[in-house]
């Protein structure tokens, strides 16, 4: 056992975990492709490997931790059904696990979230409760729901076996790449970079793992400065998976296993975002940016084999098809 | 051989110079992914396969006929260089394939030519030439450069050895999907749909091959159904890669083996589009969304297991991206 603070919490999973969950999500998942870009390589002096999580179901590695989850619940959990909060990727993951599975699946969402996040989320036959953009009230609806239906919480990055799941997306980055010196995920609750660590940690423990946000909500870096947990207050950043702060659980796992913070101006992620479009012809949401720009700027100068993690790739892109019919039709 | 009319070109390419051209291609070309999406495949009630060309170098399929004709030269014609015109993907697809053999490459290009695709040319190293945006400026330049530097001409469709080239596209789907009942590749100067019915005709002939194009430039329907080749003067249409109309070689192999022509509305091509974008997380240009098109809206009825090529990713989102920097920096 690792000695740790009293406050930390122990951390109860590692590489077996991850690797039965991914023999678990076998199955259901996708294994998502590894793209290389002859201009990243160049421009970063780096070769790259990009694992294309946004190519994943519900287009965002998410699917991964939540159909782990609740392929772990016992019939009765599985026959009661799920709750969460969430108006973004992890709402469609887990509607599209529980949909699969039979599982019942109620999203509380704030009413402010956007029309076509909530009709997504319905499309995979969840069910919607709204609740208003308070904390408080997110965290009352979703304790009501759970006690008056017997619901069992699937926590976007507070569950250790959300957390397992993710960590499946670098395992198989590291089959597919290779030996790797570095590993870089984004960080926003930092479950995806929790169970990136972990993977790699136990894969293989000379790479260098590094955790990517925006300096705009850099909370990561600030917390493994500290050594506490840095609070996020709705933080500005177009990378909007990236703006919530850690939790305990995740926290104790950067902490032990994470080597660094990069942060990127809101500038170079949509540089990035961008570079990525382009050059590798990939829809990326800006929130996977994070892991590109830093390569790109030379700020984070890596060498030798570099796998980063694209996390997803859900962007509104009305605006954009909006001009096209305007001008055509 | 097959009779044809005194007017038509005899075709003297087939699956085996398509073979010998993969193998040729091998070192230089990508071999793209296939997609699938289960939603494409519900709505279309088909199983559909999307061979991604996006995803070729230069970003689009125009890269391996490109790279097959500069291959074919013998030394004196490779030292002398080669002469095109084309401001679009066959440009930058040429000045790539000489750059990688040491092939000095002349582009010629209107002076009304954005200025982005003239940048991206000359970065792949190729000497620019304007013209005026006239079909005569055009010819007159083009032939005044080939006689005075000894160029040889690689023309984006006339070329049996760039048709033969773009063939190579099918043969890989064909490999990576397995039997096909249906192929469909776009049509613009034909070049890759010629060079996809000799690919599935000389492979899997029971397989039938479909192209398509915008309604608004539907020159090869109407070509087809006259059995003259129909000019298409300046069609209106967002599907900028498929305005232009058949040549007299791909028109021969056009007529004898290609089963059918389906067209779509500038509408439909946009929603396949985005379609592409949001399901697939994949960056494609309109002119690719033409072999989408038709399965979502089920004017093309195919049922079983349908291919189909998309042609290209290379797309200007720069009002995309300075929306986003408007709003966020």
């Amino acid at each position: 056992m690792t000695s740790e603070p009293n406050d930390m919490p122990a951390i109860p999973i590692g590489i077996e975990d991850i690797v039965q969950a991914a023999q678990r999500l076998e199955p259901w998942a996708h294994r998502t492709p590894v793209l290389t870009s002859r201009t990243l390589d160049e421009r970063s002096g780096a070769s790259v490997f990009l694992k294309c999580e946004n190519l994943q179901r519900v287009g965002a590695f998410k699917f991964r931790g939540a159909m782990n989850a609740l392929l772990l619940l016992d019939e009765d959990q599985k026959a009661a059904g799920v709750v969460t909060h969430s108006s973004g990727n992890h709402a469609q993951a887990l509607a599209l696990a529980g949909q699969l599975l039979g599982v019942p699946v109620t999203i509380v969402m704030p009413r402010t979230a956007p029309a076509v996040k909530r009709a997504a989320t319905e499309g995979y036959g969840a069910r919607i409760v709204l609740c208003e953009p308070t904390l408080e009230s997110r965290e009352s609806t979703v304790a009501a729901e759970s006690q008056r239906h017997a619901f069992t919480l699937v926590y976007p990055f507070k569950d250790w076996n959300v957390i397992a799941g993710h960590g499946t997306a670098a395992l198989e980055l590291l089959d597919q790449a290779g030996p790797l010196d570095v590993a870089i995920a984004p960080v926003g609750g930092g479950g995806l970079l929790a169970g990136t660590a972990l993977a790699v940690n136990g894969r293989s423990s000379g790479t260098v793992v590094i955790g990517a946000e925006p300096a705009n909500a850099d909370d990561a870096r600030r917390s493994l400065e500290t050594g506490l947990i840095q609070p996020s207050f709705d933080p500005r950043t177009i990378a909007d998976g990236l703006r919530t702060s850690l939790g305990t659980r995740t926290f104790a796992v950067i902490r032990q296993y994470v080597d660094a913070i990069v942060t990127s101006s809101e500038a170079e992620i949509i540089d990035a975002t961008r570079f990525v479009w382009e050059r590798l012809k990939i829809v990326i949401e800006p929130s996977s940016a994070v892991v590109v720009a830093p390569l790109l700027t030379a700020r984070l100068r890596a060498k030798g084999r570099v796998g980063v993690i694209l996390s997803g790739g859900n962007v509104d892109v009305e605006t954009f098809f909006q001009g096209l019919a305007a001008q055509w039709l």
